[in-house]
């Protein structure tokens, strides 16, 4: 069990994803060389911190692998597979396949529609480093991965803090509800483990005045805080106090999900309307949109303050299909990117704190078309705004190359943050981190090739995006 | 006269379309050496069954390569070149260059235009492969080419039969309109000929409202089922009869071209009140959108019932070109794209009934920025739905490969159907997917030549691709 | 002192931008050594025809190359530089840096940005074969760099005029306001100098109602016809007699930049009313949107009238950063791109004139979803639509080849009109045409490779797109 390439695996061959062109892939290798052992830092994710506060081994391979992770499930569901087959919980406690061994079986039949995808270059990934596999998952080999992985999981090089020490994670942030009591981070700061697992400031349960459990997550602020959050000041104030909590729980950053990147300041007293509409239930959908820009203010405002960077991950339908909502709960697969518009909906934001190099505006998408057309030459010339790493779907060999062409030219790398692998899914980190460094050095190496940059600055620019970039826009 | 390729052809290479790297291109190869004998199924078409019923030669090159095909006529005339040299009738019966010598001549002059263009690439192969050329066409040799080929019209080998035989198509789908008699379907089954020609059930012409002849159309429909259609629910059971009658002719698809794909159920008093308005020539714009949204619904209902394979084309502007549908009419190479929304769009028909695995529903698109935001995650996700192949403009080389680039990450090519020839030009046919094949194989060859895939994968994923995907999201 | 490639550059490689894949190079070298030395055809662009009428040195490297560029300035202000450390003038007079040789050193300091961006390329370009340097700029040697250009600054070489003719610019086009006297092309006509200097008619600041200096422009447009424009017809007369004059002063185009290509014919009592409102300062949004589209109909009617080619160049948010406006003025690297449509907004013009082979329309975008989608299918359709070269953001070696990928298979390399430099930077002009033909030259290369096009039609495509199609699409 070690984390280097084995060379003798036939499936994980040490050239993939570089250019079959030997004078860009003796390039890449070079500048690949130079990144693949740096630590990985790793600033948005959504591992479960009670893993690291509790260090419990995990229960069985399927549930840590298949069950949690939509990115997996969401394909055998499209190809026919009922959830219930896979064991995700129904939320009504009707009954699902329990044997780990049923659910691994499945999935190994099904296994062929990840050929060529991100998802399956992860798990290729994880079973040839992380299990020492030699050959690729198939219904018939598929008991063996199953037994080898299963008992790998009862020995302690699993514990979840020794794999974290393992893959030389240097620091991991976990996303966090404003709400959150972060118990599990003081667990971990507390148990003398040297590992670095900060939370992310995620308020979206209470910025976001048509979430479905907002009134609760008020009330649940409030006692946090110890006031009634009547008004809207007192929950300004309210949020302003969590920001300090996390930031001394060694938050770095927070995190905005939105429906669209609408930002616009509100009156004082439109504000305050809104908010006592929303304790009212008496909101529009107008009313809505409102809160939501005026609230991006506030977050950047407050980013000033406090320092914390502030990220805003727009543009993604959630819950797209109804029927996987209510028998099965938020992300299942089902959040469904939709166009998104930039230049115009960060005019407020920017013109207002977008000149002030006190703020750190890190700006994802799900929508492409908007790297080249306005998030490269907005990243391109406003001091406070970079742009985040291909996201979610876009997470894929062909999809941060697309980032590269497009943004590159205009905003320069150095206005990118480099790499976020964003998952639940603890052992694909290294992989996640491993596929990005690869692809960065294929596309640097197609500079050197075509003879746009040298050699040498193109070593400095890999490690940049490998490690640098990241250190330094979200000040780990 | 063969259909092989010839290897003394200097100008219809036997490697074209695959990279020039050689690591691609021996894979490439052997790829397309799996694919490249396979019969044609060609789903969705719009070849003419009269051709098939009466089997009688083609009257000329000019009349049979030239006028009939706006993909070819459209870009002489953005050169200037007028539609009546090329001989495309007036409406008003003005006259036009009649001399197919003329028409072909003039045709060789603007030939260049089509350098690294589809249609120039389909023609090539005609040339080539149907005709025995061994250059490309110029005005120099023009003549020669006509006489050539006018020479093989009159041979029993160019007969519409014999063309499909040889050409060794299993199965060919024309398009046709709810309207439509299918006598000519009906003569090719009764004449004892091999061949499978079978229809496509079209109803625009009486589903969407405000079409120019729907009244018209309206009541051709009410004469074929024996009824007159003065109520909504008798609409929607003449077309649930004439669903059964194409179904019981061999059809086993329906097509729905629409301004947009959305998707929304009316009540059924709001369904009556604007099919009443309608022919009473009172249904105001947003009637009509809230109808072709509604009829979307009907069909996938009715698809669920009677297991027609469902595919929706939309985004077309068509007839962008007043002058030129005015004097000429439609289908004259002035339909335009435009900008297409697909996931609030599709969020009605998904949600009622994409998790129904008895719908088949096949989306196409002519905006490319929906690939991979929203139609890989989707397709990704609702196992009703499946993606069309690289439509219309987008059926080229360049674009056939963004369309893999830009979904296979995320949705698989498992949630696609193939390929689709879409076409009017009969001896195309073997061309469009002769250049699929091959686009397919080197978009393969280079995911096993960066180590994506294994080559023994990619063979069943070429397989799959020409002509097993095609069978089975058809129900060929 | 040469403008030919200097084999021992290090930095500089004779075979830059070319593919490495030897197949494709070998060929990319050939279709490049043939239109390399071609004659410079600059038919959009934005020096100032101040320089050739006087032809006084430049002053120093800094307010050349720097200052005066927002390409350049822009990237270093989003990593934090101040303008005024760049020299860029405040518009209340406050002090600013003045000393070119601080500027540019700290130029070199954050020249490193520019790695793989197109203005890295221009200036290695111009640094190399304008300057004869054989290394990169990097801040030890920054000194030394502006010593070698100040010196050459005082020759005679680097007379504007003998730039001009040492770069072969066959013809040059400014870009001039409606209101301007052209009295600088004047001199230029006067002086005996061989250089083609013509002007473009840009009446943006007379057309465009909500132009801050509308009401100044008018008057000053009434003064240089000697009537007051009181009404709207005297205004369009007023405009028909300006373009007869900048035609009569060389002028072959005209200009217009707009938010939105949207196109639309009002009544003439519409347009004088609207034009009475804007005399009186009580324009609505609405006004200024129907105004712009009315605009634009009567421009593409004068230029069937006059003969003058008509460019649109639309889709920029022109002066985002209100604090950078305020402080410095306009083009200051903060104008951003936003989504646009053009299938629905020409219709209105296309329809009207699009069939008049009298009227030359080249339409540019900002927006590439337009390319494949919207502009290509209008382009591959109307005779008189004709696309421009990628622009300004995208203006860049892989934007280039997305325009090309996008365009070409489409509406064919022969509805597009080759380059446009669009610079306000003199000395870059060689390398931005240089540039363009290496990366034309690399896509058709491509085309070969792939056994799309043969060699010699290739060399066709290379001299059109370097020389031919910009003479005829320009009337040059």
């Amino acid at each position: 069990m070690n984390n280097k390439i084995s060379p003798t695996s036939s499936f994980l061959n040490p050239d993939r994803y570089f250019s079959p062109d030997i004078s860009i892939r003796s390039i890449a290798r070079d500048l690949y060389a130079g990144t693949k052992d740096l630590p990985i830092v790793s600033p948005h994710g959504h591992t479960d911190p009670r893993w690291f506060a509790e260090n419990l081994p995990f229960t069985d391979p399927a549930h840590l692998l298949i069950t949690p992770d939509h990115y997996v499930f969401r394909m055998l569901y499209s190809q026919g597979v009922g959830l219930e087959k896979l064991g995700i919980p129904r939320l009504d406690g009707g009954s699902v396949e329990e044997d780990p061994r049923q659910i691994w079986q499945l999935f190994s039949q099904y296994y062929y529609l990840f050929a060529g995808t991100p998802v399956g270059a992860w798990f290729d990934h994880v079973f040839a480093e992380v299990f020492g596999m030699s050959e690729n998952l198939t219904p018939e080999n598929s008991e063996s991965f199953y037994n080898t992985i299963d008992t790998a999981l009862r020995t302690p090089d699993f514990l979840p803090r020794n794999i974290v020490d393992r893959f030389k994670i240097e620091v991991i942030s976990t996303t966090d509800d404003a709400t959150h009591t972060l118990a599990h981070h003081q667990v971990i700061q507390d148990s003398g483990w040297g590992g670095k697992v900060i939370p992310t400031f995620r308020p979206d349960g209470v910025s976001n005045i048509i979430h479905p459990d907002w009134r609760t997550n008020i009330n649940a602020l409030g006692e946090l805080v110890g006031t009634e959050l009547t008004t809207y000041s007192a929950f300004i104030n309210a949020l302003q106090i969590r920001r300090e909590f996390f930031k001394n729980m060694g938050a770095t950053s927070t995190d905005h999900g939105v429906a669209t990147p609408l930002t616009m300041e509100l009156s004082a007293l439109e504000a305050e309307t809104i908010y006592s509409k929303a304790l009212n239930n008496s909101i529009t959908a107008e009313d809505t949109i409102r809160f939501s820009g005026h609230m991006l203010m506030e977050m950047a405002r407050m980013s000033i303050e406090d320092g914390l960077v502030m990220q805003i991950h727009p543009g993604s339908f959630r819950n797209h299909n109804e029927y996987v909502f209510k028998h099965f709960g938020g992300d299942k697969g089902a959040d469904i990117p939709i166009q998104t518009e930039y230049t115009r909906n960060l005019h407020a934001l920017l013109n207002r704190y977008g000149n002030d190099q006190r703020l750190k505006l890190i700006v994802f998408t799900l929508d492409e078309t908007n790297y080249a057309r306005e998030l490269a030459p907005l990243a391109g010339h406003y001091p406070a705004l970079k742009l985040g790493p291909a996201w979610w779907f876009n997470d894929s060999i062909e999809g941060m190359t697309r980032f590269r062409e497009l943004t590159s030219e205009t905003a320069s790398i150095y206005n990118t943050v480099g790499f976020n692998d964003d998952t639940r899914a603890l052992l694909s980190i290294p992989a996640r981190h491993d596929l990005s460094r690869r692809v960065d050095a294929n596309y640097l190496a197609g500079l050197v090739a075509t003879h746009r940059i040298e050699l040498g600055t193109a070593r400095e620019m890999s490690q940049a995006l490998a490690y640098d970039l990241v250190k330094s826009a979200y000040n780990l």
